[in-house]
């Protein structure tokens, strides 16, 4: 199962160019692309007429044509016209899907479109904003989106997973702190007085004890935004002050695909050596090497799902973020259900 | 669901020499070999002992030898001796196919052979007629059959499938005459005055225009034969008088697998130039290059389908040729099931 | 359908060193690993918490660590540590498989343990009788482990699989004696003064005629012993004297991994030129390149089967000691079953 009424992100902006993508979200095939004046379309991948998807077509002045009869299709899924007859046959459209380009990415919203406002779009603001610098990736990822959200508020694999690229051994003793809101819930650990660890040690470029905290807050359906950061020991971070503390922000949504595959977007945000282009290098590829590492784990985690009726069995005290973060969900779940039932 | 009672191409008379050839039609695995006389032995390719394929065995004087314990049979299918025993018995056989060799193609019939006549076989005379040259190919197609007859009964995706190939911008636009007759369709269209596409240029050699017509013969079950061909304009064939054209016949035939693949059997004859192997290599390219453009569009098609439980949505008027067929053939699938539920 | 309440080889002792080992059986996944003191420990590949394969994790001093949360298990597959927390959650623990190592094998017990008993773990000494020579492997096989059973119980279709590796013509035609007994079957045949055959002329170093035999012995659920040899012809062998004679005990168990996967572990051992290191690669190869015949075989038969519903039509007299094998293991499954619905 996954949820309908949400804002997804479809890709990120530049990955929509002048070209034709085709992706499947909830379970749907979805084909997007620019208009002229910059705006974006998604419509359903799929001919109204014989099935082929649309992406195997090309973009005229018209529309969308599709490749088999050329039927053609504007913005908002009618067809428009039909080779060698000038009536269009009534109920010839496609499905289009509500689109918003904000912070650099192109959010869709799957499920029914009455329902959605562009004011629950999570603020990612820190994509697009000067004063930061962005690297980031879009990855196919062999498992439930769930199990995804349920790694990134557990920050005690770190330790275990990435023990080689982020962690440090002193880590996985640190409390974390876990506060719930309506449709949200935060995870909070303060690492005071230590050695940063490999990956902070390389972005400060200088070995000293600090200051650390990892905040990660998970927004449904699937929106996770990581406040990581080190400052120099004692300079006040803890309290609020962060002038001489190195930050970022981790932008990281998980858009589903069907029950067993999901869209991985990262964006990694960073607030100092802005204009370094060996940094930018630096933080893509360290990132993404942590992020294989996960890959490995939750995809190899889906495959044993895929074969074991068994539900898990025990939770340990570390998985108080990530049991929040399903509460929310299953909760979430169940008002879809609700709604789809009294809508019968 | 496919069609059982009926002739249905099983390979070129050529594919089939010295060696065993393995191939599943209509859901039934089917070993094929010649006998030293040159006729053609079609049997269930599963041995009645232990279901090794026959195939995986080899030719010997007595007939086909299973390659796991030596059971041997003839070419009705019968079990004529079992190593080590003197007897053969009771219910040692496998289900014998009837096959014909006609037009330099093997005919098999995978229904009630009682049912069977080689008089329907269809009229593909052309292939192996001294006065037309030949190229083909047969090819494996991961698309139900009917697709590929909707595609073929339907003169307008040339345009758009085909530009770059056959297409010349100006037969889209041409009218498409449909007539149906008891157990097939005819689609036609001519051209008048006209520059004749890349194709027939090509073909002729010299660039002036031409009336040139398409006339698709459609035959249950999924037999088609193309009349295709040009005359230079006003030399009187729309009237009949192909006296200064360049003609081909063009057969295409499908045979089911399963569901969801099938055989593309296809021969291009042409009655002009017949003894230039440079036309040959060039026709057989550019047919072959079109055809894998309907490759495209069809597996993507059925991959739409596979995914999809809405029926196609709409109809044009482009599709009278297709739905034609489509009428036939579900004529005859109801037809198959009524017998099928009777004969229970 | 697998047998369940049986000792299985789950693989070569030296097989499973210092790596941790991740195999199917019985439709379970098991992690393998060896303690300090060289004991084997065998544990659902599981994790009780997240369902991580515990194989993906590592060995360290108190258990096998998982990978994703750093839950360790021990040797009973009781979790003894879990990071960030004193106390273990109740019920945190995987199941333990029951192992034993013997003749250079590790067994296990995918059943219930209460009814395993060492006692029952086949005789094959052979393999690490220092008087023996012994090469041997490991292979999955996609098909059925009774289809190997059946195989290797029936020694007529070495003719037709095996020609060109062991065969030889004359052994098709000799008689086989089929003896069976409570939970085992013996099949012999006796070969009188004959070409041994290839593989045999290479294992004595000169070509004289020969009494050979054959005498393969299953036992409950899929264990094989082939006692083969061959001695000069008229020097007593048949009658029990084989002082001149070179002899294997060929050692091959199935294990399945589901009903159609399976491990198949075969051990040639030699009583002759036992230090010689080349007849080791030759034995190795020989007996490597004949089961790659049968694997062929097995695997074609497997996927004939997928796609068929009809059971075997016909046994010929040569099965006599594959239905023999057959009816035991039959009689086994059927007393599984009733025991598994008295236990309900």
């Amino acid at each position: 199962m996954v949820l309908y009424d949400q804002w997804y992100i479809a890709a990120f902006a530049d990955e929509l160019q002048d070209e034709i993508l085709a992706r499947t979200f909830c379970h749907q095939p979805v084909v997007l692309y620019r208009l002229d004046d910059g705006g974006v379309v998604a419509l359903e991948d799929r001919c109204c007429h014989r099935h082929l998807p649309l992406s195997k077509g090309k973009l005229t002045d018209n529309g969308l044509q599709c490749g088999y009869h050329g039927l053609t299709f504007d913005r908002t899924g009618a067809c428009v016209s039909v080779p060698g007859q000038s009536l269009v046959p009534p109920g010839a459209h496609v499905r289009p899907y509500r689109t918003e380009e904000r912070h650099g990415l192109i959010w869709i919203w799957m499920g029914d479109e009455r329902n959605s406002d562009p004011v629950e779009i999570p603020d990612y603001h820190w994509i697009d904003d000067p004063a930061w610098a962005t690297v980031g990736g879009s990855i196919p990822l062999k498992a439930h989106y769930m199990l995804s959200i349920d790694n990134l508020l557990d920050l005690t694999h770190e330790y275990y997973v990435h023990n080689s690229t982020l962690g440090a051994e002193a880590i996985a003793d640190h409390p974390v702190r876990t506060e719930r809101f309506d449709s949200s819930v935060r995870v909070t650990r303060w690492i005071h007085d230590e050695d940063p660890g490999p990956f902070w040690r390389m972005a400060l470029g200088r070995d000293i004890d600090c200051d650390r905290w990892q905040i990660v807050n998970f927004h449904l359906p699937s929106h996770t935004m990581l406040d990581v950061g080190v400052a120099p020991t004692k300079t006040g971070a803890p309290k609020g002050d962060r002038s001489q503390a190195i930050e970022g922000r981790v932008c990281i949504s998980l858009t589903p695909i069907d029950d067993r595959n999901s869209w991985y977007f990262w964006a990694f945000c960073r607030n100092f050596r802005t204009d370094d282009p060996d940094m930018d290098t630096t933080f893509q590829k360290a990132v993404t090497g942590a992020y294989m590492e996960d890959v490995t784990v939750l995809e190899a985690q889906q495959a044993m799902m895929d074969i074991t009726e068994n539900p898990w069995k025990i939770d340990v005290n570390a998985d108080a973020g990530q049991l929040a973060g399903r509460r929310l969900y299953d909760d979430a779940l169940r008002r879809q259900e609700s709604q789809l039932q009294a809508a019968e």
